[in-house]
């Protein structure tokens, strides 16, 4: 079963404590698009410049990433850049030049418009919005989203949960967006706004899920070094569609598998830079990193 | 078989956003007996004065806890007071009054030397090892400690590893600890160090196990409101020792379900101030939450 990824197509300049690199391959539907590509095909929507490099176009091909809906425009790509404090986890953004995207609208090719799983990957709620407008009856809506929507467009945001089967958050988004510290009561809160599984990120502590008398909780995976955590979020989304997917099912057992999937290519992405690490990746290395996590959360 | 739990035994006075009490049981023994008296009989060691309460006593015993080995010493019991900020995870210490805690001494009941389980609660690392001298060739020591003991008495703290079976801290003392920011190195770096077995609690995201190619992780149990939070971390050192009692063995398998028991005690402790739940807590309400664990970690 295919999916469908909504999101941005960046060009990265990252910087850690210890590297640097520009001109990376970035953005929330290039980082979704190659992690679910490790369960099925995937149709990508997204836009790019007229500078935005040969050589990724091929990586998605490679990848099975149908690039059918990236639209090409005139113009430089989305340029993003930023910085790792030493920990890893506190991010501080250097530069945004939307570029591009300024005036991006993601108008899917018609065949694509009965696809049945879809991501809206992280960018404006408005976008996401525009997609769903467009999809006929999709089986399973999945949306990412991100602390600046909650802070500057929180109205489309909410109005979107109602549209949408799953939400995907951090844990800080969780208590930002309902105000509420407990995130057992924040879950609730969310999901009685529209979606009926939320998903709660929360980094190197794991991740949980939230379904109507469904509770799980699965750990992260035990990095000895994090190289650049830049798409971790994205990746997890992404792999967790591209599961759902290839199953063809949404029932709680699936969607624990798919949490523990998404989970699974983050923890790969953040080996090495950009989608450096997802390059080289095989679906061998995907299903024995699963059974990694199986063998550390097992008790009997 | 019996566990030997030797630690402090206070008066606390707590104070969250919604209530404050004054004059309640704590301390790391007391917690951590209890926590241990839900899986066998608990031998505990640690000092009083002559103004604590009958009341706390006959609690003890009604839970089996023998309290042979409890000192009771002219002078007032050992006096912690301090203060949680709204989300419950922030703690300030308002005051401490060692009292009669200053000139204890742990010294064994002759027939208490041969318990095979011992848990040195969190107290100085000085005290921990008086308890070790007096020990015969214990099965399992398990040691906690604290931020204090990493600051003021790090030699004798980290003597004190080598001597150890199993060593217990929160996520931040390993990094304290060890200066390594990454637990999976702080973890490999602390088991250099002396103890085969260690755990690495984080309180609301759960808590790791590591050991010689062994790493189990779990969530922590999804509470929507923390009351107190005071003694988490002693009632998990007492739900792990105690059920590794229980058990006679010690076991990768064993000590994971340990790790869980610890967490399921330590969950219900901060349902409620002092030791309040755990007073009314019935084996069957600690299998049922254990249960619980194991119904949202599990993925096929």
């Amino acid at each position: 079963m295919s999916v469908l990824v909504v999101g941005s197509v960046a060009l990265d300049s990252v910087r850690t404590q210890s590297a640097a690199h520009d001109n990376l391959l970035g953005g929330s539907a290039s980082y979704a698009s190659m992690a679910a590509s490790f369960f099925g095909p995937v149709r990508m929507v997204g836009i790019v410049g007229d500078d935005f490099p040969r050589a990724y176009m091929d990586l998605f091909a490679s990848r099975g990433v149908d690039t059918a809906g990236l639209q090409r425009a005139k113009g430089k790509t989305f340029a993003w850049s930023g910085e790792y404090e030493a920990n890893m986890n506190n991010r501080r953004t250097l530069s945004v030049a939307l570029n591009v995207f300024e005036t991006f609208r993601p108008d899917l090719p018609a065949a694509w418009r009965e696809t049945e799983y879809v991501l809206l990957a992280n960018i404006a709620p408005a976008l996401q919005h525009h997609v769903l407008d467009q999809m006929r009856r999709p089986k399973f809506v999945v949306a990412d989203t991100m602390d600046l929507w909650i802070e500057t467009t929180r109205d489309d945001l909410v109005r979107l949960l109602g549209r949408v089967d799953m939400l995907i958050l951090n844990d800080g988004e969780a208590k930002q967006l309902t105000g509420i510290d407990s995130l057992p009561r924040a879950a609730a809160a969310l999901r009685s706004m529209g979606p009926r599984w939320l998903a709660i990120k929360k980094g190197e502590h794991g991740c949980l899920l939230f379904g109507e008398g469904e509770f799980f909780t699965v750990g992260a995976y035990p990095l000895e070094e994090v190289k650049d955590p830049t798409g971790c979020g994205d990746c997890f989304a992404g792999g967790l569609i591209g599961h759902l997917a290839a199953s063809g099912t949404v029932d709680a057992a699936t969607l624990r598998r798919a949490v523990v999937h998404g989970s699974v290519i983050a923890s790969f992405n953040a080996e090495s830079f950009s989608l450096k690490r997802l390059e080289g990746l095989s679906k061998d290395d995907v299903a024995a990193r699963f059974d990694a996590f199986r063998r550390f959360s097992r008790f009997e």
